[in-house]
């Protein structure tokens, strides 16, 4: 069965967009992420093969926020291999007020990477290997072979307002679990969030994931090992949409990283990678029409890995 | 690709059986569970299209216990639809200690159907739609075409040392939240987990959720749809193996149901499903060697849905 | 300084009287105590010398549910010394959802004799050393010097509906912390919830925690030690009053045991105990006029520890 | 009765002294406090009528650390009446693992004012109100008619290391539950736990507490309220001894304020204040010396509030 993605997206943008904005909240906790109309809607694929298509606002940049803990995960995977998991646990975080909590009962050792306290955790393993922001945007630039940036004013509202992430951070700190200073940390932490990127670069960025490890551009050998990729893609689904993950998992049944910005991106196995864009969260934090277009996608085109 | 499934299996078999009852102990909370010899080993599978293979003591029936949880939930997902999720929730549970806790937040609804809360919810809601003990049996009967038993030796024994399950049924009683009594819903739920079957039973038994939720059985209809049978394949990964939930998904890759007993049901979607059984158990209550064999299994295969 | 204490018992009754019935809210979850008119007020005290005076309904018999754990206490502490506290923490349970929670942390060990789980097992071990619901009543009888009932509506009503009892019972089953059957324990506490006393009666059984121990009625020597009475005024006082013993301490400054019959026994040390009846509740289940009344008997006299 | 409290206070040295430094150990998160020699033992009293007695290590000045918060909380009393409850509670705070736990609970609202984030959320409403660390020294100079100074080497390591600390102070920041730059607020809060005074100038400091609020020194009015200094007397009692308060209340019966440089300050309220040092903690982070010697105190002077 050979499916006409380009028109897949098409059809799907075409339902969503007449819907964007209109239920849902655009996060707000920074002058920079509250200004972005909530009215967009994107969504852009790209095959192991290396077609792509795209419909919507495709091409507008983003604050990827939280998508950037797939790419630091790889890069500390990469870098560390299984002493990783040390720091840092592979569990679903179950409820929301949680993230405190547990830390607490684990002694300071987050619940998996897609957490907040995990990405930090990450970033703190990174520094300790010497990685630095601007390699973090070199992979990305090379991994979507476009020019990749940090907004300046997003990093600089997440660290003069991110207290809870302080707070984190000085607790896990307290556990003698985090190696750096807090502020080189949490410094690194708010500029991964603040990378800018549209859906289709994201879709690109991401094809490893679809192809064993590979790097999305052909020729330039592997980002990571095949079961590094499909063992990433593994924790995207049990926990990469925050308190959604089992939710997803049953609603949509493909691995999924979302971020605040409204993006979301998706890997089908052996075949593509999936990215959506639209600003307004629902309940859980998850772009709302994001994950209504990957319900409709999943259900047209039968890519589902249950 | 074809692979010898026989071969695999036996190989498999021929790695783990030395091992058995050497790491792990067996659940001794009853007599009847405690004198099963840890020795034991054996695996069975099915395909898609009825090819059966099978090694080590892949005929010795054992207690299913949760992996009982599996059937239930599908009658229950055939018997209510959507309607079902108003008493039960979807998510991962975090960590052990939570099952009460989380109860206690969320006002009695559990967090999904495969923690003990779960399943006496749905033992509670089966018994509000007429489902008896009798046709339980019939299922499972009718699933493997043969005749399947509850051990009552079992059965009893959890009901006269069950004081954390009639805790938890009880405390969801104090919330409204089960609507039968509380002895009945849990003399339902002891004798679902006593239910006596083998691995090769178990296998064919489980066949519909590899198939699109037809009968493993030809010609006898559709045990669920295909719509139900992948979603509840997408609970097993994310909520099937208590708290290695995560874990799993990372190193196995595949839909899995585990017991107290030693037995796990594994799900390659579309391709086959899968037993294995060996008592002794590891800290998170999932068989040692069972775990051992799946991850050999999915790694000398590759079969994985990431 | 001597106090006229009928005359300041007749101003708090004429006080309080007319509010009777204005605010909070009478227990509703079983029929019996449904059903009390909310509009009743009474207080009635008996000085350390054996005088006596009252106000408003202090001879109305009302239902001294968790009043009756400073009884059972006494019989414990009086049968086992300091062995009681291998079972029993002496600590405040800090918040409400706390319950089931912190008996889950501490493997099945309450935090105090006056939280349910507490005096559950303490009925536990009065069971366990021969004691009877007849001799609780005899106690009770020869305490104030009349005879003494269960209410055996209540105490049949409390059994039939008592799903969170019988959730924490089974709960400290399940850790190996009741040593009796969870129906017999019940019996016995849901029977002492179901005295039935007055104001008046209240005041005179509970005397012997401001006489060092002594028996209320002359010549009858003592109930308890000195040491042992002292130490129950503490724990009235750091846990007597749920979670609002911290306010309580607070604002009236003095050990308090309240009931949701809407009953509460205070003790002013060396001089006087006091029992104060209003039916409605406020939020934290504790009687709202006689919490009001008490901080009235307090600042009027200027009784307090403090 | 009259007591020769000096000779008391002797026994009690006598008997302590040979054990000090023989069971529990010295706080050694910093430095300055970890090289205190265990041996020390003194304890000191001043009654209402201003006698004085002493023993031991009387004279040898200590880091007060927890017991300032008796003091700044005394300020924010004075300072904002009832208002000050807006923010802080006033109930004892359970398990000690439930410090951040609580407080996402409730919201960032810290339990009480003896805890870290209520003493925390107190310096915060100090600065609100224009209070300086030189103000407080001021009235701590004040209280015992000698100056008083902050060991800057203890401040700049509690700074330095108090990863908790800011962890607790973003935390209620996120929460927009402190008003003030965490970094000012812990400023604030590091040098009043830096505060040296010895035995002898904490049992004046502390007598308006068992004077009616009147100042220790005559004739310089009143400290605060008579009023509120039984709130305070009752604030302690509930919540002053970390998580063993009940136990305190249970074995000493007298409201106790414990820091962890080993300073215990009691109040018997209308008759003295006492203090009593040695540096080695219990588990619970109490002067394991320090409640010995109260006990004995407690047991042969009678004195206790129950």
């Amino acid at each position: 069965m050979t499916i006409d993605f380009q028109a897949v997206l098409e059809r799907i943008a075409a339902e969503m967009t007449p819907l964007a904005g209109r239920s849902g909240t655009v996060a707000s906790y920074i002058p920079a992420l509250a200004r972005v109309p909530a009215a967009h809607f994107g969504l852009a694929l790209r095959t192991r093969e290396g077609l792509e298509a795209s419909a919507g606002d495709a091409n507008v940049p983003f604050s990827i926020q939280s998508i950037s803990k797939l790419f630091t995960l790889t890069l500390a995977m990469r870098r560390m291999g299984d002493d990783l998991w040390e720091r840092i646990g592979r569990e679903p975080s179950g409820n929301p007020f949680n993230s405190l909590v547990q830390l607490e009962y684990e002694q300071g050792k987050p619940r998996n990477p897609f957490i907040n306290a995990g990405a930090i955790a990450i970033a703190d393993r990174l520094l300790g290997h010497g990685e630095t922001k601007a390699e973090l945007l070199q992979l990305m630039s090379d991994l979507c072979d476009e020019p990749i940036e940090f907004d300046a004013e997003v990093a600089a509202s997440e660290a003069s307002t991110g207290y809870r992430n302080f707070a984190l951070a000085n607790f896990m700190k307290s556990f003698g679990k985090l190696d750096n200073d807090v502020d080189d940390v949490l410094d690194f932490y708010f500029h991964q969030c603040a990378i800018r990127m549209s859906c289709l670069q994201l879709a690109r960025a991401a094809g490893f994931l679809c192809r064993d490890g590979a790097h999305p551009q052909d020729g330039r050998g592997e980002v990571t090992s095949e079961r590094h990729a499909r063992r990433i893609n593994a924790l995207m689904l049990t926990c990469g949409t925050y308190d959604a993950a089992g939710d997803v998992a049953f609603s949509i049944g493909l691995p999924c990283k979302s971020g605040v910005g409204g993006g979301i991106v998706a890997v089908v196995p052996d075949q593509l990678t999936l990215c959506v864009w639209s600003p307004a969260l629902d309940a859980s934090g998850n772009s709302y029409l994001g994950m209504l277009a990957l319900e409709r996608f999943a259900a047209s085109t039968g890519l589902s890995i249950f």
